[in-house]
């Protein structure tokens, strides 16, 4: 299953570290096309309208996209919109103790929503998500 | 003119007063669908579902959408997004001293970016939008 990973960048990396331990963890069964994501030094050398290229076009290649929204980031509600346009499986994961989820994405009957409360809740829900779409295919 | 004002809620209200003044500045010549963005004291009381319900309602109602993204906002992105999908006008207003903008949003060539340095640019940027779409129709 190809993964597209969606994590703040421009909105703030205090939550890097965690991406990074989520991608890898998916990376030991699946790829993932945006592991720049967890790269704790990352440094965008892109123009804009190359990444946004790069980006649209690994959504269309993606076979699901699991997002990691406690922080707030323009560029990963646009990324949900845009897999949902596409309707493309969309798995939004938060931090229940420390954010309060948008109403367009926690009222949008689309996406499936996956509130923790700890970290280590994170990946037994990434597993069971693989697990299920090896099994439609 | 019917204009959806698209600012951040559960991303952070530090912009809220700023909303309000863009907000009340529009009114004084077009309908704002989403004037509860720039009030001080939001108390959401709807419900995730009935408040997604409403605000997709109003993008479709729109006759132009205007979102200030200064402040990171899931919300906002995929209004931005919902909005492209529409094909309804998106304007982009953000305050390049302190904000790096999201690269899904200026690497997407549908989005025409207001870059700003002091408020005071924001309004004949505005009265100049809506003052177009008047001549279009």
């Amino acid at each position: 299953m190809k993964v597209y990973f969606a994590g703040s960048i421009k909105g703030g990396r205090g939550d890097a570290a965690l991406y990074h331990r989520i991608i890898e963890y998916i990376k030991k069964t699946d790829p993932v096309l945006t592991e720049h994501v967890g790269n704790l030094n990352l440094q965008e050398n892109n123009t804009p309208e190359g990444i946004y290229d790069q980006d649209t076009a690994w959504l269309k290649e993606a076979d699901v996209l699991i997002a990691e929204c406690s922080n707030p980031s323009l560029g990963v509600g646009y990324e949900l919109a845009f897999g949902e346009k596409l309707g493309k499986p969309c798995h939004i994961f938060y931090d229940k103790s420390r954010t309060v989820l948008s109403a367009m994405l926690s009222g949008d009957p689309y996406f499936i929503l996956h509130p923790y409360e700890r970290e280590e809740e994170i990946y037994p829900a990434v597993d069971k998500i693989l697990e299920s779409l090896r099994g439609e295919n």
